[in-house]
């Protein structure tokens, strides 16, 4: 008996098991489930498949190198500097062009910087109140003084540009002067000029290279079509008529953006030209390009706030015949471009497709189980249906009947005289 | 027969199959099969959906800019350089403001270097053992000599400052002595200032300029509150109890990551700021904000290893009067911030959902195949449930009964008479 | 009745159904059921949880920080700047070491250029086609002049230096002449050294130190290992022998990119070094170490083409005794060393991992579903096991036959009975 149903046990391992259905001749439910069946299969195969592309598996982390190198020249005369003809070493900064690079497009020149004491604020400024600039910055409360006790010496100007000596510094007739600060003197002024005064920077381009690579999938490409001729690239501009043209007009950046180039280069400002890689690697890689967008970083909206604008200071340093050092200050206003790439690749994968399909199957088996509760407890003769799906079984009853089993030896008429 | 059973096929499409369930009154099993349903349920509710809110899409790819500014002023007085005040234009390098940016704290400034030729190990210095400095640079000892023959013409010299002349020059009484070279002369002392020159620029105060964008939701925002006053924006300082204020003194960014500010400025290091976005983007857009950690980037913890503390040279260059040129080296340490910008975007999509549920679906089924071997081979009257769920059938017993088919043409009784 | 059933409905809630099945003694399907089993099965364990790691949660994004650091000296001997040594001080740009550095290879010097007038193109140039350079630069077209009318004052001439002040300047003998130009005078040559100035650059090393961070699962690690003792970190150079030592051969890192230093220095290019994190965070974090590998990033399959190469401009200001400006314009060509960061983290997960077993019962259930379709469509005994797994019953057959219900009270014999 014992190696009988052992025997048993391993042929039995290769019956196919199937479960007993009970056929309910209902079609209200009947055409419900097909109703369910169709809109999981329509989801399955319509959304996530076909448009979501259910069965890739994507990349997201890109490798990105971006070069890229301005062009063109600007003519300005002005009293600090004279006339004057600035070229991209000028105004390009940093000069090795990287993926984020600054035009300079106005200046605060405040040449021969020495280190010698001055005025924190000068007798060409009033103070404070008269003068609200764009900038929010009033003149230096903490510079303002009546007589010497309001100037400690030694200690450092808040928002101001040195230390302060000791000494407080006023107009013959007025009763409230600035404290005296060891600093690069002259002090930067605070006047701003009213018009930019490299506008002409609008007429520069820009030639972006970017290379980039999905590690994922060892996909690398350039946006500079390797097909494209020279003189092509010589010569095109980007626009929607050459959306794959890598040299870009400045001004026409800074309008996609949805600004003004000449009032955002007053104040400076951050672009981003963003490059989106989004790349079907099921399909040929030539089908694969760069998609160029443009928008502006810094909130332009809060035209009041101190977050408005984009500006910074540096110094070149020079030395007089006698080998003392001086500067000349330069607030650079300007338009800042970060070339932000981002990407993503998609390619066949066996796993989200088996996810994805297991996971609507899943919802099959969820599908029916709503459908039964209708079968077996909304519908009027569901009752019926119950009793038909539910075979009770007591194991009480189990002497009273000759119950099959899993062991060979049973005859057919018993199977029968169940 | 044939169009019979094709009509009966085409019928039976919308006959609703269900099925057939054998109820075995064993609560033990039942229990269970509940058990296991609940905890799959609370596991998928209250783990994947709320906790790990698993019905969203995510994106973590998010676009970043950047836009630091720092103030503050330092007054320092040393032998080189005599009474000097720095200003941000002096120890910011790079100037422009990028996210990342470097404050110096200390250097060593070598005057007046011009091309010619002079000792390689200066007389001041000792040559090796003598002056194990923290840094570990011990004297250069390819630039060791005792004849000429030590010196090969042409030759640079292993991590020196030039390129051998073939001399060798010695002090009237050593018997060793340092090879001759052309370079930059004066060269760098290895000495280094025992306490860091611009310590205060740990007052010095950066104000941080971020604006995200996540391109998958096309969702932006910038970490300085448009509602936020201008005057606030100003004077306030982050901390735990201005924890969205975009302006931050320099001194508690470093205690912040665990670190003295003084001691770091010694040797220099670099210090990241990270800004991590969060966002529910179910939720109202107000609810995303930026959320700041600090923490030190290269190894302090390796004190004596060379890759300890952080700092470069760089050279300021001038033409004396005979349009000869000369330079200042100098080697800067300091504090480079790296403000690294994370995030992770989460909106309501309907494919992770699906998947989630189907999943969790799958899972109860798992559940059920467990507590069927339960009833099937563990409990003692296992033997008789496997009975009832297993119905045997054998073609070979087709002729002796008459089995259900799918025609039509069955009375209920023949049905009944099973 | 009533609450007789409502009990029974509460009771019947702990009563485990289990689905009915069909055991159809058909080696055929029963074997291939097993296969399609095991081979699900075989893909679940072996691919997606052996080779892809699917029980894990993986994070890509990875906050990285760079600090490189280049050592080496070369000497070089020209007519515009005589006997030179260039240090690091000189031929890295920018100087302070980050993740993206440029080291000089070659330039174009051109020295005391002053704000003056000067024609647009040299005498020492001729037009246009008979210089077919290397970089495409054919000769400036817009420049070319028969008479002053060419030369419109104030328009800046189109990919030159400077602004056109009316005046055509030809030499005595020629028709045609080019414009003069307000510019920086003289300006730059179009020539380019045959062979590269700074080609000992080879020998320089570069040390990158990389900490990362996965934010996700707040990992942090360093390439520079901290137990290495200083020594070895002074003296090792990157190779297949020491895959971990951080210091780099310049020469190497462009031969492993497939290219020649020399060539490459010529002209310039862009070499990516990529450091790919690939770490299983169930294992020990001492397993977790970076992989190095290289490329170069400017297509140089693509030799003439504009996007071939790498250079830009700078410039040194300097002042004679009067205090008037003059530069010298530098063209660098160099390599550009971009470090780029990658990686991926991978740490053991509930959720993905149900997802995956979830899935993968659910395509179980597909499998079954198939098989099914060969038993009752496919196999010739199909029709009897049809009849056999769907139990057909008709509402209308109720009265004939006392069906089973939910309530209690059913005698066994009942059940017997059918």
């Amino acid at each position: 008996m014992g190696q009988v149903s052992w025997k048993g046990l391993f042929l039995s391992l290769f019956d196919y098991k199937t479960e007993k259905y009970v056929i309910a001749k209902n079609k209200k439910v009947g055409i419900l489930y097909r109703v369910v069946q169709l809109s999981i299969l329509a989801y399955l195969v319509g959304w996530v498949f076909v448009v979501k592309k259910g069965y890739q598996d994507t990349d997201t982390s890109l490798q990105s190198s971006v070069i890229t190198k301005l062009k063109g020249v600007a003519f300005t005369n002005t009293s600090e500097l004279g006339e004057r003809l600035w070229d991209v070493a000028d105004y390009v900064i940093p000069p090795q062009g990287e993926n984020v690079f600054f035009v300079m497009t106005n200046l605060i020149v405040t040449p021969n910087q020495r280190q010698t004491t001055c005025p924190e604020v000068g007798r060409t400024e009033s103070f404070g109140s008269q003068t609200p600039t764009k900038l929010g910055s009033v003149s230096i409360p903490d510079a303002l003084c009546y007589e010497d006790e309001d100037c400690p010496a030694g200690q450092a100007v808040v928002a101001g540009n040195g230390v302060k000596t000791g000494r407080c510094l006023k107009d013959r007739d007025s009763v409230r002067g600035s404290c005296e600060v060891l600093a690069w003197c002259p002090v930067e002024k605070r006047s701003k000029p009213k018009k930019p005064l490299l506008g002409s920077a609008e007429n520069f381009t820009v030639y972006i290279k970017n290379s980039i690579r999905f590690p994922k999938f060892k996909f690398s490409k350039m946006n500079v079509l390797a097909t494209n001729n020279e003189s092509y690239l010589k010569t095109c501009r980007y626009s929607t008529e050459h959306p794959y043209c890598p040299i870009f007009h400045l001004g026409n950046i800074v309008r996609w953006a949805g600004n003004d180039f000449q009032e955002m280069a007053l104040e400076g400002g951050v672009i981003g030209i963003q490059i989106e890689w989004n790349c079907d690697l099921d399909r040929a890689p030539s089908e694969c390009n760069p998609h160029y967008s443009f928008s502006r970083l810094d909130n332009k909206f809060a035209e009041k706030s101190v977050s408005y604008g984009y500006n910074f200071r540096f110094a070149k340093y020079y030395r007089d015949a006698e080998g003392i050092e001086y500067r000349t200050l330069f607030k650079a206003y300007g338009i800042r471009f970060d070339v932000m790439v981002n990407g993503k690749a998609g390619k066949f994968n066996i796993i989200p497709t088996v996810i994805n399909i297991g996971s609507g199957l899943a919802l099959m088996g969820a599908g029916a189980f709503f459908c039964d509760l209708v079968l077996l407890y909304l519908i009027k003769k569901s009752n019926f249906y119950r009793g038909k799906k539910y075979e009770e079984v007591k194991s009480s009853s189990r002497k009273s009947l000759n119950s099959p089993t899993l062991n060979e030896n049973q005859s057919p008429d018993q199977l029968g005289g169940l």
